[in-house]
Order: C-alpha cells, then sequence, then structure tokens
C-alpha cells in the first residue's frame, strides 16, 4: 500500500486545506508541494466550507493558535467530516496552555479526525488532560518514557481506540497504531529538531497522502514518517560531508522529499508493523 | 524601457507596502529586496494610510484572506490612487470561495488598479464572476484554453479595457495586455508550479518595477515575468545538473532574481509584443 | 562573558517565547534553534501568560502590528517581569506610523524591557519621539549621523538611562550600551540589509542569549551581534566566491550561526568595550 499511494500522485494532484499556524506555513505548502499535492491555506470563518469542498484533505495545526481561527477549524473539520475527506490533527503544544488544551478537546468533540499525530506529551495531554510544561516538544520524563517503545505502542493503541483515529506518536522511534496493528518507524536523525516545522511537515504529508490512500491513513500515515525519516537520515549525510549548518539541513530535507519514491523507499525504509 | 526600469533601481530603492497572506509574505519581501526594492508590510486598518503615505508602490494579494483586513486593503488602495502610486492585484484563488469572489469584486470597484495578475482561471473568474474549482491553481478546462495564446491575449485584451488595468495572465506563455498591445513571454519553466510563491513573488516584483518605471506599468509587468522567468529556467539548469530538489531549485530562483541585470534580460529574454 | 553564554547553552535549551511579526517569523525559530535555544510563538491574549510561565526569555516585535496583539504584548511583558524573565523589545518601523509609534510608547510605559534593540532612526523615534519616514530601514540622514561613532555612543548611553535597559543600536557598526559602558562591534556586512529578517533574526538571539547569561544582558546584546555579524562575513565570503545570490547568502547566514562556537568568536569577533 506504500508504494501504492506513491504511484498515485504519479497521476493525480489532491488539494490540500491547512488551517495552520503562520510559523512553519510556508514550510508546510512547499513539502505539500514536494510529495505530489497542491496547497490551499484559508481560515477565515466565511470560506473555509467552501474551501474544504474542493479539497481532497484537511489538516488542522494549533501551531499559533487564534480564537479568530477556531471556529473555522470547527467548520472546516465537520464539512470534511460531511464529504468524507480525511481530516488530520496536529496539537502542537497540547498541553503548554490552558487555551490550546481546551481548543483541541473541542475540536476532538466536534471533529472526527482521521489522523492524530503528536510527540508523546502532546498525544499524553491530549488523552490525559495533563499538564505539559516543555513548550510545543517533548517534556524530559516523556522522553524517557518514549525510549520504552512497547510502552508508547500499548499506549497509541489505545489512544487510537479512544479516538477512532490513526495515532501517530513522534520520537526517536515514531510509532502508529489504528489500534490494533502498531508500527514503528526508525528513519529520522536528531538534526530534524534543530529546525522549525519538521512535525509540521509531516502533518501536512499526511494529508496529502491520505488523499491518495485509498482511504488507508494507517499506510500514509506511516509513509509520511518513512519518507520524511529517510529525507532527514539523506539531509545529514550532506551537511555532515560539506559542514555545513541547519538551513542547508533544512534545504537539502525538502529537496529529499521532493525526490522521494518508491526505490528509495525501498532502499531506506525501516520500519516494521506489529 | 526594460533597460530602463532596471538601470533606475541601481539608484534608487523604493518601498513597496504589501498587504498579502501569511503564507509566502517572506518570499515576498526577499524578492523586493532580491529586485533592488524595499518590502513593507503592513495590515492594521489603523496604520496603512501612514504606511501608504511613505510607499512607491502598493501590492494587494488576497492569498490568506481574513475579514480584518478587507477594509485596510481598501483604505490603504484608495489613499494609493489618491498619492498616484501604482497599485497591483494578485487575486490568487479568485473564484474557490464567495469570500474571495465578493472581496476581490469589492477591490476591483474600490480600487483603481495599476496591474491586475493572476492566472487564467482567475482573471476569468474576475471578468465573467464564474465558479473556480481548481483551489488556487488553474483549473485543467483553463489550463487547455490558455494554451490557445492568441485566445488569450483577446480575453487580455477585453479585460485590460474593462478594468482600465495592465492585464497579466500567467501560464507556459504568460501574456500581458494594456487593451491594446499584447506582449507574449516565454520564459519560465514548469519546476516553478513545484515550490510556493512563485506567483506571489512575480506580483511583488511588479510592485517594485513599476515604482521605477515611470508610469510605464506594461513594460514593468513584461519585465517581471521575463526575469522570473529567467531565473526559473537558469535555477532548473542548476537543479537538473546537481540532481537536487524544490528548496534547492526556490534558493536558486531568488538568488537569480538578485543577479538579473540587463546584460541577463540582453542573453535570456525570450518575449514578443504584438 | 560572552564565553560563558555559548558554554551555557551546550547545557540548556532556554524556551524562548516570540510575539513577532508574521513576515520573518519563521526565520527568527529556525535562528533561535540554530544558536541553542527551543522557540514557542503565541500571541493570543488568553494564552500568552501560560507560555511566558514555561518560557526562559520573552521577545517582541512590533513588525506587523495589529490591535489583537497589542494587549497581549503587555500581558505578556508583565508576567515576564514578574517571573523575572529577560524582555527583548524589537521596535521595527518605529515611526514610520502613528499606530506603531503609540503602540511602542505604551509598551515601554507598561513593560521593563531588558533589551531594546533597533536601527538609529527606531531608536531616535523612540527617543525623541519624531517623525521616520523611512519605513522600516534608518532614513538617510539618519544613516549619516550614524556613521559619527561617539554620537551613536554618546545618544545610546542616554537612552539606556532613560529606558533603563540596555540599547543596542544596530548600523554599519552596531552600538550596545547600558548606560554606562558602549560596545562597539565591527562584525557584519552588508549583504546583511539584502535579505529580509537579519534584525529580527539578531533580536531573537538576543532572547536566547540572555537566557543564558545570568542576567549579563549587556553581554548577550553584545554577542548576538558579533555572532550574527560573523555569520554574515562568512556568508558572504561564500557566496563571493561561488556567484552566488541573496538565498544562497541567507542559508550560509543560518548555517554560520548554528556552526557559532567560541573558537570562531575568538577568531572573527570584532568588538570594543569602551
Amino acid at each position: 500500500m506504500l508504494n501504492k499511494i506513491l504511484k498515485n500522485l504519479e497521476s493525480k494532484t489532491p488539494l490540500v486545506h491547512s488551517i495552520t499556524n503562520y510559523v512553519t506555513v510556508n514550510d508546510c505548502a512547499n513539502i505539500v508541494l514536494a510529495c505530489g499535492g497542491a496547497p490551499l491555506m484559508a481560515d477565515d470563518v466565511e470560506e473555509v466550507e467552501d474551501i474544504v469542498s474542493i479539497s481532497s484533505a484537511l489538516y488542522i495545526n494549533v501551531g499559533t493558535l487564534n480564537k479568530r481561527t477556531i471556529k473555522s477549524m470547527i467548520i472546516a473539520g465537520q464539512k470534511a467530516n460531511e464529504l468524507e475527506i480525511p481530516v488530520v490533527l496536529d496539537p502542537v503544544g497540547m498541553g503548554a496552555s490552558k487555551l490550546r488544551s481546551e481548543t483541541v478537546k473541542k475540536l476532538v468533540e466536534n471533529i472526527k479526525f482521521d489522523i492524530i499525530k503528536g510527540n508523546f506529551s502532546e498525544v499524553k495531554a491530549l488523552y490525559e488532560d495533563c499538564e505539559n510544561e516543555g513548550g510545543v516538544d517533548a517534556t524530559s520524563a516523556d522522553i524517557l518514557k518514549a525510549k520504552d517503545l512497547s510502552y508508547v505502542a500499548d499506549f497509541a493503541r489505545r489512544v487510537a481506540i479512544h479516538f477512532k483515529a490513526i495515532i501517530a506518536i513522534t520520537g526517536e522511534v515514531d510509532c502508529v497504531s489504528d489500534g490494533k496493528r502498531a508500527a514503528y518507524i526508525e528513519n529520522g536523525h536528531f538534526m530534524m529538531t534543530k529546525i522549525t516545522g519538521t512535525g509540521c511537515m509531516t502533518g501536512s504529508m499526511m494529508g496529502v497522502y491520505s488523499a491518495a490512500s485509498e482511504k488507508h491513513y494507517f499506510e500514509s500515515a506511516v509513509l509520511s514518517l518513512v519518507a520524511m525519516g529517510c529525507a532527514g537520515e539523506i539531509a545529514n549525510e550532506k551537511i555532515e560531508k560539506k559542514d555545513e549548518g541547519t538551513a542547508s539541513f533544512k534545504r537539502y530535507l525538502i529537496d529529499e522529499v521532493s525526490k522521494f519514491d518508491t526505490a528509495m523507499l525501498e532502499k531506506r525504509g525501516r520500519y516494521d508493523v506489529r
């Protein structure tokens, strides 16, 4: 199925509607194009229904949340549910403020998400409604726990069952579950945490791949993490070779996503479904 | 005149006020600097009049429209008209939602634009007030029609006469008309559709070149498309040579705009005015 | 102390909360990561207090000011003062509009800033409440005056005493004062004015370095200007060697900040404290 998604994108270019933060929105638009989709960003409450109606997937990211767009997110999500197009949630910084926590809770109450993607802290805060004090990144205690892979997989399974959604938990090893299966993705590199937007770009890719997946959302989440992880590894090899820094890393990362294909998936992909 | 515009920019640095979307705004600021202007982005209704008053051109782009900035656009546009500085309209996604269509109509009713730039779908939607379902890019049917160059040129002439503005229609071959003349610009490359912001950057350049054109707006629109097109061609040659991807393409594209000069225009420019 | 700040950042990663403009916000996030911090952008009035509470520094930039975020800035700043974490002000375009001038005045009345950074025009407008018509960059007359280094240093001293803050004035030679000492930083290159965001990135770095400075804010301001200046010089050497343009310059600039260390400071830093 992972190959199939990549093949499908050779002949169609799904339009992905994103309501996302203003920090990494340009990176998100570029990654949507790089992996074979067409980006459209729109967040005014009066136009999101129209925009969802012409789109093949919806990506919601609460990165720089403001009250004006919360209503837009709900209206867009409900329209996407009605039209049965995939909806991806990126609960950035969930737990870092009361507004974010309350908003994300409101979103999951009003929208049926097909994929929810976050680091361990964010997903835990979403599930357990507990406080998260590490900003938009994982807290130290969470990072430790997240090293216990079977713990994370069991947790992802429970959350997936609860929300009836694919849960994708990012970390040194990423974990994806649909409530039954759990996939471990080993691709990736530490340098991916040294630029902004890696997480948002991965979520955006889930939108594109979902739209091309014939409703195989588990596989589209896995593929996004594998593709982004492979790109990160190659990008790091390139900067190490030339002694370059973080901006070069970002450039190579997007370059490699735009070049990612079934051959690279075969050659580099390291993931395991149990 | 094209050479003259480039020469004028050697001695002056026009300030271009942009009210634009948050997706590509950074690219727009960088391209304004790259082609010889100084960027200033401001959209609060209480300050746009002050900002227009110190600017040499105004660029309005409805990419991520929200109701807060519509009023700012109108006030800024009317002030620019009063001060007789050039105003460029980029009706991104015109036709994709009722809000965008109504807003753009309101803009053209209240502001005299000197240049209106869009793809064929957007300009058609603006002119014919018809539905456009391809998001912010041209619909397939439109792309086909747009291949018929004389059709596009005739259409551009009619629209130019209607709006008393220079009409620039982007596509595989770009077409610019002032109602009488029509210019065809053959520069450009398919890769330009694989990154976000190419269109917005071209519109921003029209602001800079217009400010330096001594009111020769037809020529400044042509020059923007030629310069961006040449930069796209060179950028593509570079990534092909090194087997690089879309992020590298974007870097080379902006690089080449920053290096564009009369020698390159002479060497690479492929355009024809009829 | 400059070395100490860099050393401190090897073992801790301060979270820097930024309320900034949407033009260069991505660059700001990437530079915070590049110099050893963790970025968090949030501007909704309902969450800024929560976000400041988990942060180690606050950076306020009025670049694309809108009325919605002014209140957020004040609440965030007051909370930061209460928690005694460093607060940096970047009064972008101060003097270019009535809204900006009034807002910045309101900010300095309600918040105790630890560092205020701007070009000569901006700081002068802030201090003298006079008109500035060069947009977000220094006016020509100001650039001339700013060449008289002792004039600038005296001025910076006076402003520092008035606001009880470190004043950092950027220009061909940068000047930092705490009211007593004045530092001159000679690092930097003209190309830094040919991309957007250099100033905002420098301000963001002041947030990171301040958080790691054990309250030595004078030194953290100096270090930011030295590090950014060195990065700019190396970036320029690279593009000149390969005949590249402004986008490549930006990439190398961020690369070099991410590689900046005590060895480079020793080798390249050109600054003088009097």
